[in-house]
This record gives structure tokens, sequence and C-alpha cells, in this order.
């Protein structure tokens, strides 16, 4: 049986979007009908590849009576505005991570949406993976007794991966705050069930020729009892995935090889705005951009780094391909079936919004807890003590 | 040419002894001439297996006009009235961590080395292995740039092993934050090269059979500018040697299949009189006492779990047999000479104190410093804020 294709429209054809674009091309239940974007290449692309309706402002797409939901994948100080024009026409929305940059941008998305009725979804966030939803599965069935304590820290590069100018600036939304522990603070949530009420954090910022934050820390605290730490760089020396099999965040095996790659393009730039030319030259509709080709594709789920779950009687360790588990006798690794269209849970959870009017997970008032969290630790390092939520 | 040999009197012949004990045998600038300790069993053995005067108490011992130094391997509590009787009588201190409950006591330990002339070393702890004062030296060298951020953790099945009732009492020094942060943290002082000012920290203790702290996660701020983020637990569950690349605490190569023994074994036991006989019968003198054998001595360094130094210019990571370089380009693996004795970093210390009047890093002022951190961060967990060192 053919199921109802959800009828999507896409603003912002960058980064983001050619991270979903394999799920959207994947999964049947959505078709791609209509995009906008400021660059004309990117829509020439997406209008010959879908021979879909291509918009140069977001306006024009929510006024596109074809489009059911806008994927919204613009840049984070655009996501309030973006789903209140949607909004207000009626489309469901699709939002990427960050939510926005402020609570009381999100207050206004929520509202918009709710007094609209349209569904309100945000992400892909890594919360959505598998092994992560697997895993509050095993905390919630009391298996192992109550959680206590959660242990995440991830190494990457993502400093040095080519960027815009604001996404180096914390004040526009820059840095490893708002754009990665947004995936971290948001799973160590989803993992603990219960609401978090104190943190304590502290940033890095070493490199000043990209003078936002590449580093972090916090503890946090939750209502429950249990608490977190979790850790984050972004400066592009150790590589966490070593502990994750070698597999990456994007669920695709890893060569250790590789090591230094994302420096070593850098190095070859003069300029910020060469920078910015790159990133955009390698992105969807750009002069050297890679469609998403089979070998390129993931065959393990993604991730967001090493993280052990301590319960009362077992630690739990989401990986890629399973969850091992480590109870008071014995350890096993059991197996998470592998994905067949890579972040499918985010079209499960957006048909089900819209389909069955099933409450999302990743709703507006729960990606507004992470974003709160995401300023509060910026204000605890900045106070230099705990912020209460 | 033979070294002079300093003439070791050992105070208290249990568990960490035996683990001194293989040290003591294999470093030729060191003898052991005398001991004590109540338990009548080990003084038995001790005298047996080295011809040595024994003592069933301490004072005694540093009566002893052939003994020019006393390793003080009694529990916690007795660290500090063993080392004034010690000083008393002009015999220098090697104490073990942590060099006692509270900070009046390590003032008057100091005091009394100092006023008796005498010197004053507070070990093994893991901070003396050499993987560690060989990262700390490249640290000092520059060659990476300023230390920014460490992040260590530390998955063990500590709170499992046999005990005696007060090691499971927090108020008499027992719980991870007494017996194993001492260790974490002076690790990471040593690294970090600068004195720390605040710090941050919560603590786990959830098995009510053994109502002592197992488990911590602190954040620790550094005069430099520099921060550090250290978590450990000793439930017995995931075990962080995995990362170590299966090397155990003591540089011994570890199994995967022994997962869960010390709970296993714990299980067979009726009654925490029952936990504190096993503990004394597998101890020097004990009935089922198993001398340090060729095959489980050590052939890597010893460690205290994964660790990742963060420097401006590249990340370190500290291993039993090298330290990983994870330059801004590349990364490479370089190897630390194998120990030849274990631990003898810690009479590389000795020795130079006694005999060449050579400062020790592992002084009194030292380990003061990390037992004010140890305490800090139980105060910090109560009081739930930062406290100022
Ligand atoms: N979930 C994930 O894995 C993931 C990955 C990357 C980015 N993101 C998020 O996606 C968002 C975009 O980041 P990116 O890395 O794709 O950036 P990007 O620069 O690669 O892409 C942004 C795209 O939006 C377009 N754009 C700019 N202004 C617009 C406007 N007013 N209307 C419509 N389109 C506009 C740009 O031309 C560009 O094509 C960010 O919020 C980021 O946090 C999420
Ligand atoms: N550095 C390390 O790796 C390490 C390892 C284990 C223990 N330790 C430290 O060593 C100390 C002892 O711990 P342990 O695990 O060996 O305990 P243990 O119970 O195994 O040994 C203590 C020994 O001291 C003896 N003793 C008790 N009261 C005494 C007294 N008044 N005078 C002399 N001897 C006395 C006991 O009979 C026993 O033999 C603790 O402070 C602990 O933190 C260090």
């Amino acid at each position: 049986m053919q199921p109802r294709r959800l009828r999507i429209g896409v603003a912002g054809l960058g980064r983001a979007f050619s991270l979903m674009l394999p799920t959207f091309l994947a999964d049947r239940r959505v078709e791609l009908v209509a995009a906008c974007d400021p660059r004309a290449e990117a829509r020439q692309q997406f209008a010959k590849e879908f021979s879909a309706s291509t918009y140069a402002d977001v306006r024009e797409l929510a006024a596109d009576p074809n489009v059911e939901a806008i994927y919204i994948a613009s840049p984070h100080q655009f996501h309030a505005a973006h789903t209140e024009i949607a909004a207000a026409r009626g489309k469901h929305v699709l939002v990427e991570k960050p939510m926005a940059l402020t609570l009381a941008e999100c207050d206004q998305m929520i509202d918009a949406c709710r007094q609209a009725g349209v569904a309100l979804i945000v992400g892909h966030c890594h919360s959505f993976d598998t092994p992560y939803l697997e895993t509050r599965r095993l905390v919630a069935s009391g298996e192992f007794g109550a959680i206590k304590m959660i242990h995440a820290l991830n190494f990457t590069d993502y400093l040095y991966r080519p960027r815009r100018p604001e996404e180096l600036s914390t004040a526009e939304g820059g840095g490893a705050v708002f754009s990665q522990a947004a995936h971290q603070v948001d799973i160590v949530r989803l993992l603990v069930g219960s609401p978090a009420r104190r943190l304590r954090a502290t940033v890095g910022r070493w490199d000043a020729e990209r003078p936002t934050e590449g580093a972090y820390s916090a503890i946090i605290w939750f209502e429950c009892g249990a608490f977190a730490s979790v850790s984050y760089s972004g400066y592009g020396h150790f590589d966490s995935d070593e502990w994750m099999g070698w597999i990456g965040e994007m669920g695709a095996a890893k060569s250790p090889d590789a090591y230094g790659g994302a420096r070593r393009r850098l190095a070859t730039l003069q300029s910020p705005e060469q920078e910015a030319r790159l990133k955009a030259e390698g992105t969807y509709g750009g002069a050297s951009y890679k469609p998403p080709s089979p070998e390129r594709l993931s065959f393990c789920h993604q991730h967001f780094g090493p993280m052990i779950v301590s319960c009362e009687r077992g630690d739990l360790r989401p990986m890629a391909d399973s969850i091992i588990v480590y109870g008071d006798m014995c350890s096993e690794r059991r197996p998470v079936d592998l994905p067949s269209v890579p972040r499918r849970e985010v079209i499960d959870e957006l048909y089900a919004a819209v389909l069955e009017k099933a409450p999302p997970i990743h709703d507006g008032e729960w990606a507004r807890g992470t974003l709160e969290i995401c300023l509060a630790m910026l204000k605890s390092n900045e106070k230099e003590k705990d912020i209460e939520l």
C-alpha cells in the first residue's frame, strides 16, 4: 500500500538540508514539492532535481498551496520568524535545532503554531537517533533501577569545519553551546526523563581566530535526583569516535587516517569570505556539492559521542548499532535494528503529528527546555555560579 | 656500584603495602628492615620473609634505630598520628594517600616533619606514574601552547572490592572522594601546573548497602584559566579500562571476560564482618594471600583511567605505555619507556629527598592541596554551590 505522502517545502537549502536529503529521498511517506533560498544556484538545482517550485523568499514558499509542511533549515537567527510565517499560512513546521536564540522567540513559535493548529517539531536532533530512544526505553522499563548519572563527552572537529562568519559569533547563535550542546543536552534530557532543575557550566574559547565557544563542560541536576556531566570539545584534536567503534556522527565508518582533515582544508583559505564561499560551494547547488551517494550513506545509526548511562543496577552505553548493557554480573551487547532510511525517526514524528495528531516528543515545549539549558550554560559560565532552571 | 640502601620500616601491612611490595623488592635503593601491624599473622610473615624486626605498635617501630624512613600504610584515620610519631623520632615519612582526613591534620604533619627536619612524601598516588609526569613535561615545554581543559573519567569496580566497614563510611574517610578523587585530582593538578581556585562538585551514593560515595563529577577551575572536568564511578558496571587498551590500573593486561568479578565475589559473603575477614585473609600474612608473582607483575605503567589534556595546539592522552599526541595536522603515539620496577617513581622522590635533600613534588603542601579539593568536593555537593579554594 502506498502511504499518503506529506508534501514538504524546504526553507534553506544548506548543509542541514543536505544532511536531511537522504531521508526525504528514501522515506516514501514524504515528498519535496517546493523550496526557498536566497541562493539562485541552490534553487536551480532543487527545481531541476524535483521538478518543484522554488522561491527566493520564505513568504512565497509559505503561500504555496501545494506545501503542507515546511522544513525550516535556514540559519538559527531566522528560525523564529520563518516558523511564524509558516504557521500564519497554516503550514506544519519542522524546524532545525537550535529552535531559536531566545526563550521569548520559542514562546512566540509555540504560540503561533498552537493558534494556527499546526504541528511544531524541532529536529533533526541526535536525540531522535534510535539507540537513544531504545536506551530511554530500557531506562524507563525499570529493569536496571532508577537512573542516577549520565556521563557524556564528544571530541570532534566542529570548530574547523567551514563556517559562515555568524557561526563563529556567540551573539548570533554561533559556537559549541548553541550548536552542539543542543544535541548533547537534548539526548541527556530524553534519557533521564525528568525535568532539569539546576546546572553549573564552564566554556572554553581558546582560538582567537574563531572566537566563540569551542568547548564546554557542565553538570546538570534533574528533579529525580540524577545528574549528568556533559563535556565537549570541537577543537579538532582527540576524536572520541574512537570510543564509538570508529563510526562517525552520521553513522558511517570513519578512518582514523583522515586525521586533521578539517584543519588542513581550512589552512588553504585566506579569509572569512573565502571560507563562507567554500561552505556555500560545498553545499547544495554549489559547484563542489556532492550528492549523497550510496557509499557515503550511513549504515549505522547516527550518534553524538560516547555516553554512559548509570542506573542503580547497570550502565547502558548507546552505540551506533547496539546498546551495551553492563549489568551487575554480566555484560552484553543488545543489537538495535540498523536503519533502512537514515533519520527516519524524524519523519516518524512529523508524519504521526500531522496525520494522526499524535503528540511528538520533540515539540516546541521540549526544544525550548533544551535551549533554556544552553542559555543557562552560557550564563553560568559568565556569572560563575549555578543557574536554577 | 651498589647504591646506598635506604632502610625502610612499614606501618601497616595491608593491601597498600602489598601493592608497594614489588617496588620495595625490586628497587635496590631501598630495603625493608622492620614493620608494625596489629595483625600477628602479618608480622609473622614479614619477620620470616625479611628476617626483620616486627612490632605491634607504631611507637616501637619509630623507636627502632635501624629504621631511617617509615612507609605509613595504615588506614587513613591513622596517617596523621603515625606521621607525628615517626617525625618525633627523626624518621623520614612516606605516607599513603589520602594524606589525612582534615586540613588541620595535614598542617600538623607538615609542621612535625619540618621541625624534625625529615622528608615528608605522600604516595603512592597515580600522579607518580611516568606517563603523567611525561605529559606534564610536554605541557610545560610549551610545544602545544597553554593548557586549557582536562577531561578525566574513570569507571571501575572500586565500591565492590572487599572493604573494612570504615571504608564504606564517609565520616571515617571512606568512599570514592577520599580514596579515588585523591588520585584523579592529584593527577589533574600536576598536569595543569597552576593552583586550583574554585570547584563545583556532585556525588553519587546509590547503593544503600554501601552507603558512601561511589561516584562523583566535578569541574575544577585553575588560576591559569584552565578547567578540568573529572568524573568517577566505582559502581562496577562499565569499565573504562577499555579506553586504556585493556591495561588495568596496576599496569597489567586485563581481560574483559573477567566482567563482574568483584560483585560476584562479594555476593558470596553474608556480613560486613565476613567481608572484612575476606579482605584481611587476602592481604599480607592472610591465609589466601598471594605474593606478587612474575606473571601478576605489571608490564605497563600504572594509570588512573582515560584522560584528555587539551592545550591550544593539541590534545595529549596519557596511556599506560605511551602518550598519544593529537596535534593540529597529525597525531602520533610517543612511547614511554616501560617500567623495570613498578612505581619506582616513588622511590625516586623518596631517595632524592632523603639522600640529596631534593625537594619532592609530592610533599606535604602538595598533598594538602589535593585533600583540600576532595573536602571541597564533598562540601560543594552538600551546599549546592561553588567552593573557593
Ligand atoms: N541537525 C543537524 O544535524 C544539523 C546540521 C547542520 C546544521 N543544522 C542547523 O541547520 C541550520 C542551518 O545550518 P547550516 O549548517 O545548514 O547552514 P548553511 O549555511 O549551510 O545553510 C543555510 C542555508 O539557508 C539559506 N538561507 C539564508 N538565509 C535564508 C532565508 N532568509 N531564507 C531561506 N534560506 C536562507 C542559505 O543560503 C543556505 O543555503 C542551523 O540552525 C543549524 O544549527 C542542523
Ligand atoms: N596508593 C595506592 O594504590 C593505595 C592502594 C590501597 C590503599 N591505599 C591507602 O593505604 C591505606 C591503607 O589502605 P589498605 O587498603 O591497605 O587497607 P588494609 O585494611 O588492607 O590495610 C591496613 C593495614 O594496616 C593495619 N593497621 C591497622 N591499624 C594499624 C595501626 N594502628 N598501626 C599499624 N598498622 C595498622 C591493618 O592491620 C592492615 O594490615 C589507606 O590510606 C589507603 O587509602 C593506597
